[in-house]
């Protein structure tokens, strides 16, 4: 079978660029509705996304923009949303953020595969560190901790909850009424791990979930980050404005992946991309121009603050001159040096700059026709910068339902992307393997083969 | 207008009744089926029940009973659960039970608050303190907290919880597209706690919830369960055997809530009850002793010992002899002591004790006919020992459709239970007031009435 592009979808409801909830076709109470999610998955699922994605962070102010001036301030918790939405569709996978910092594993490892058990096996889990001050002070600190602490942490987090959802093996649940045997009780098994962060016994009180694992996502770019990533996930996240930067990257990662034993198959490299399609080129263009012409100077210099971890305080500066160096940061490191990378390459003044990551927020921007962007996707896909992407429409529901409309079929019929689901689990749709339970000790081959 | 009964419903899926698993009307996979659930939670609802219950523990094993043998053992995560079981009802209300020992005040306050936006205002919380080292060791802990240091982290954790549930005030929405104002950055308020146990910033990244704060419940009945319940809860589950005791339990709550300037008319007593519904006496008994038979005695003893926090171990002891003393436990205090007066009370052997608490494992099991049974609850209600009741149908779902179908009918026409819902929300089905903002000082007068 010919490789195919994957596709995930952030629509967080909330606008993705930063004035979309001024946008007319937007609801602007879309970040609090439930109708408008259940709309905006089933819309995804019509165009044949592998997920739907929801970012997330445990404080209020996510993304920066000017107090007040933010519809994504407040939402839905992603896991109880993704429950609620899962059974409104049947092959759509449902990623959801949730944090190794300030979250337990155990009830990590439950909730993700609570989500798994209720879609039939569609959940994946982002791994986050969450980075920010303003989540730590939610959690009994003053200040987060340091970067390569967080990571750390993470990788632990993962290591136990990976372990527990291998409490019960697959065939555990006996259930005969006879004998009164529900389970047996030798596939049961407690985890026993102790170690720096963590200590935990198990066994979780769900059972082994429909994909055995929910999907590991991952988005961290610095060194720490690349190296969570190509030990543990099975879909990266990226940012990306060049297909030079996206290839060193992807190439970089399948390396990493492999010197650990990895099939490099089995992480799917995704940059994020931001679309505004029109028929013509000139009514993309006009797409843009009329969503950046509702930004407040205020929101976007706002913005550049919040995606930079609070370093680029730019009061006092001209927005029409050019951008301040900020000092080192903590939080996302990676974040930080693309933005100047964007403003140094393109001479790019403040405003301008806010304006161009208003929509994406450091992703790729497009603007062109279902066949200049389909071009571009296939470029990165044929040539290691890509394995699919993670589509962020920069408004809602209509610039989803562009692409769902007109750059899906494009893709299908240069026979890059699914005509159907290949599967019911999102495991099956991205062709990733399913996990042999680490007890399971009968089946030799299918393990040498994960 | 007169007052109602109310009615929540405890349905886990997997059996109440110890044995309930091995009963022919009841789907064996029923712990684990999103599909069963859905169809008792749409039973419940046909029934007009207030609220739908789940009990929760953090790790394997609740509930006691022998290895293998508990169809329990393994289920959903209780918020992920309700949240994907909302959207197919209307009006019934989802009580999900969360432990202040193992989570953070700040998770919890979003989860509910996030399935009270799901569910359009129909979320309960049960607070818990989690007892059992079993929980403890999942939680990077050898044993678990004393009694009485579980209850102070207890009420330290609603305090956050209810102030992080107030970070928007009602009216802070203003989402103007034209002037860009999406909140009102005044209405926003930040926690700024610093306890003994929790160090919490907010503001919650969730708007105000349709009820305000999703209605609180508990179920400790020690004295500092009791203290908790007193100064928090809104809805209080107990176990008794006699109306006596309900009684004293019941008159000692509201006296506690009056004491701290509470309306007793806000904190509603439901005691659990297990119902055998026959058209006949004998039909009625005979539904028992088709369950009872189905008890298989190890099962019975493990039940025993895991109903009294692992203090009972019976091995060697005659299950047709007396119960021996247990010694003191850190856990369930109430429990424990309850097992002791079913069994002297009734001069019960090992084996019909565990019979006994086989089907609600503590609770006031009734077998009987509608009309019998009603004159119980109504006994109940009338007289200082219950402002409702937690059915508890021992088996799945037939026990459920027998208290629907005849039960509820009989209530209604003695006047005694609700012909449709009140409202929409869990609060006004129960006949509790919206909780003022704490910050909205304009409303005096609500907030005196709270
Ligand atoms: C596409 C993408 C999505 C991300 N989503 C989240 C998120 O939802 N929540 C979060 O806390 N961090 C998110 N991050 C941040 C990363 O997970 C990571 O914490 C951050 O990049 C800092 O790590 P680094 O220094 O390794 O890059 C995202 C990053 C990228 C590139
Ligand atoms: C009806 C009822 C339901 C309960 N449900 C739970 C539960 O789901 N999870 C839990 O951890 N404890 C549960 N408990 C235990 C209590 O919340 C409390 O922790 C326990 O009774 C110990 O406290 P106490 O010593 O004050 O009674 C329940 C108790 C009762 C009476």
């Amino acid at each position: 079978m010919a490789r195919k592009i994957r596709l995930g979808a952030f629509l967080p409801g909330g606008g993705q660029h930063i004035a979309s909830w001024r946008h007319p076709d937007q609801p602007v109470d879309g970040a609090v509705s439930f109708e408008f999610h259940k709309h905006l998955a089933q819309t995804a699922e019509r165009g044949l996304f592998d997920a739907y994605f929801l970012a997330d962070n445990l404080a209020v102010g996510f993304g920066g923009a000017r107090e007040g001036g933010n519809d994504r301030v407040a939402g839905f918790e992603p896991t109880t949303l993704f429950s609620a939405l899962a059974p409104f569709t049947t092959n759509l996978g449902f990623i959801a953020t949730s944090s190794t910092t300030y979250e337990e594993p155990y009830l990590t490892a439950r909730k993700f595969a609570s989500l798994d058990l209720i879609s039939g096996g569609r959940a994946g889990w982002n791994v986050v560190t969450t980075t920010g001050d303003s989540a730590a002070q939610n959690f009994n600190l003053d200040t987060q901790l340091p970067h390569a602490s967080r990571y750390k942490r993470a990788a632990e987090h993962v290591d136990v909850v990976k372990a527990l959802w291998d409490s019960f093996e697959d065939d555990a649940f006996v259930r005969d009424v006879q004998s009164g045997v529900f389970y047996d009780k030798a596939k049961l098994h407690e985890t026993n791990h102790r170690g720096e962060h963590f200590q935990v016994r198990g066994p979780l009180n769900v059972p082994r979930s429909p994909q055995g694992h929910p999907v590991i996502v991952q988005a961290g770019q610095s060194e720490d980050g690349r190296d969570l990533a190509a030990a543990t996930a099975e879909v990266i996240f990226t940012a990306h404005q060049h297909i030079e930067t996206a290839q060193e990257f992807y190439r970089d990662i399948k390396t990493r992946a492999r010197r650990l034993g990895r099939d490099p198959n089995h992480i799917l490299v995704m940059p994020g991309v931001s679309p505004f399609v029109g028929r013509t080129l000139a009514e993309a263009q006009e797409k843009y121009e009329r969503l950046t012409s509702l930004i407040l100077e205020e929101d976007g210099v706002g913005l550049l603050n919040g995606l930079t971890g609070g370093t680029l305080d730019l009061k006092g500066y001209d927005l029409d001159g050019p951008l301040p160096v900020a000092p080192p940061t903590e939080g996302m490191k990676s974040r930080q040096a693309l933005l100047r990378q964007i403003a140094d390459e393109n001479n790019f003044t403040i405003r301008q700059l806010y304006q161009w990551v208003a929509s994406a927020r450091g992703h790729y921007t497009i603007v062109g026709t279902p066949e200049t962007i389909v071009d571009t996707l296939q470029e990165w896909f044929e040539n290691e910068a890509a394995d699919g992407f993670n589509i962020l429409p920069p408004w809602l529901p209509t610039a989803l339902d562009d692409f769902v409309d007109l750059v899906i079929p494009e893709l299908q019929r240069r026979g890059l992307f699914r005509t159907e689901y290949e599967g019911t689990t999102l495991r099956e749709n991205l062709g990733l393997p399913y996990p042999v339970n680490r007890w399971s000790v009968e089946q030799p081959v299918a393990q040498a083969a994960e």
